[in-house]
């Protein structure tokens, strides 16, 4: 775990399919969603083709900067699945024959229906532990600090539950946003000030037809409500009634 | 440009806002499907927080090993965009008042509503040449081989339009999908002896509920026309009404 209790997190997408554009991606967002939720920050995405050095390289970058990693994509039975052998290389550890993962794929197909490509998703790292899989059986795993998941959206839903367990977060960030009818421009300098004066206090701008989100994040709470008091003045007397709503996180 | 006349890209986006889960991307799959109809293939993804290092960091690792490179988000008028300066700092160039820029802003705002803020949004790398934003006038920008764009989808997307006219694109890589009603296993082994035997076509297997999606890709036409020829007898062997439909691309 990291300074003042911030734990990070990285997301390794595996995924040819994401990069070409045939297919859209739908974990992202529920997995940033969710780590926000357990107070744990993520703080980089990689999406990369299904090429083993490709993967070696990212889940190496990032196994040892963040407190937890998080893969998607390429642990099912055909030929370019190769997530679960790059990620053992990534761990100089050695892919086996998990003895526990072969009874969960017979015991889901059947012994006879057992071909050689089911059983394929039962060779794992060695030092891996598997991730229970409720929808389509054949598991994730868990090596170390890295996740290792599905890459269908609902399966990698099913397998972060199963993840969640195992997480430890941190102090919450929360997140208080306030949306007005004014343009960016006419509060950044107002906003930069008080940027200034609440470090501890991670203040955003993003801009919408018709107005601006500003979004103050902190795990100091009252540094927090402190600088949404100040600002919410500041924009009343800017314009009065600049203020569209109030939403907290 | 790269060997086989495959010309290859990045895309580093630059958004607290993806990472902390409050903003859903819609910019990744725009530019993943327009890249790969201009014969450009993207290779990898980054989602970075608004934090400089990181961004120059990113940028760095992508820009002299992709032929072009793409980032969204952190060109605004606020404190927290830091996007141009950043790249500023990873090409070792200044960031400079760019004259064109300043009249563009003030030709959008009128001369008496152009603020400090907005004047920050003329501020690019001395060595940029300035990309048209029809949408809200401030530009993007590029130097070198990066695109410098912004975050909000309609204006990332009209920024696109300005970049790709200075985009030279491959020879573009074709695919072909065979929808089946087969799960993915039971294909896997004739799937894996093609890929073997067909080297320039990349083969993708991807579950979906009631079947599976078998992608071809390949730059190569020839090969892939073959290819899908034989998948498709083997598939009629297997199970004769296991083709749920064919689509090109």
């Amino acid at each position: 775990m990291t300074k003042n209790n911030i734990v990070t997190a990285a997301f390794v997408m595996i995924g040819d399919e994401i990069l070409s554009g045939r297919t859209t991606d739908k974990n992202l967002n529920f997995l940033a969603a969710n780590l926000t939720e357990m107070g744990i920050n993520l703080k980089e995405v990689r999406v990369v083709p299904d090429i083993e050095e490709e993967i070696i390289l990212a889940v190496n970058a990032v196994k040892n900067k963040f407190d937890y990693v998080f893969t998607s994509g390429g642990i099912g039975p055909t030929h370019d699945d190769i997530t679960s052998l790059s990620i053992a290389k990534a761990f100089d550890d050695e892919l086996i024959q998990n003895e526990e993962a072969t009874e969960i794929l017979i015991g889901y197909y059947g012994k006879e229906n057992v071909n050689e490509a089911r059983l394929k998703m039962a060779f794992v790292p060695k030092m891996a532990k598997l991730l229970d899989n409720p929808v389509s059986s054949a598991p994730g795993f868990r090596i170390a600090n890295v996740f290792v998941m599905a890459g269908v959206p609902k399966i990698f839903q099913a397998m972060f539950e199963a993840a969640k367990k195992e997480l430890i977060g941190g102090k919450r960030i929360k997140s208080e946003e306030i949306k007005i009818s004014l343009t960016e421009s006419v509060v950044a300098k107002d906003l930069e000030n008080l940027q200034k004066k609440y470090s501890q206090v991670s203040m955003g701008s993003y801009p919408f037809e018709g107005g601006t989100s500003l979004v103050f994040r902190s795990n100091n709470y009252e540094d927090l409500e402190k600088s949404v008091q100040e600002m919410t003045e500041l924009l009343e007397s800017v314009k009065s009634d600049s203020i569209i709503n109030f939403r907290k996180n």
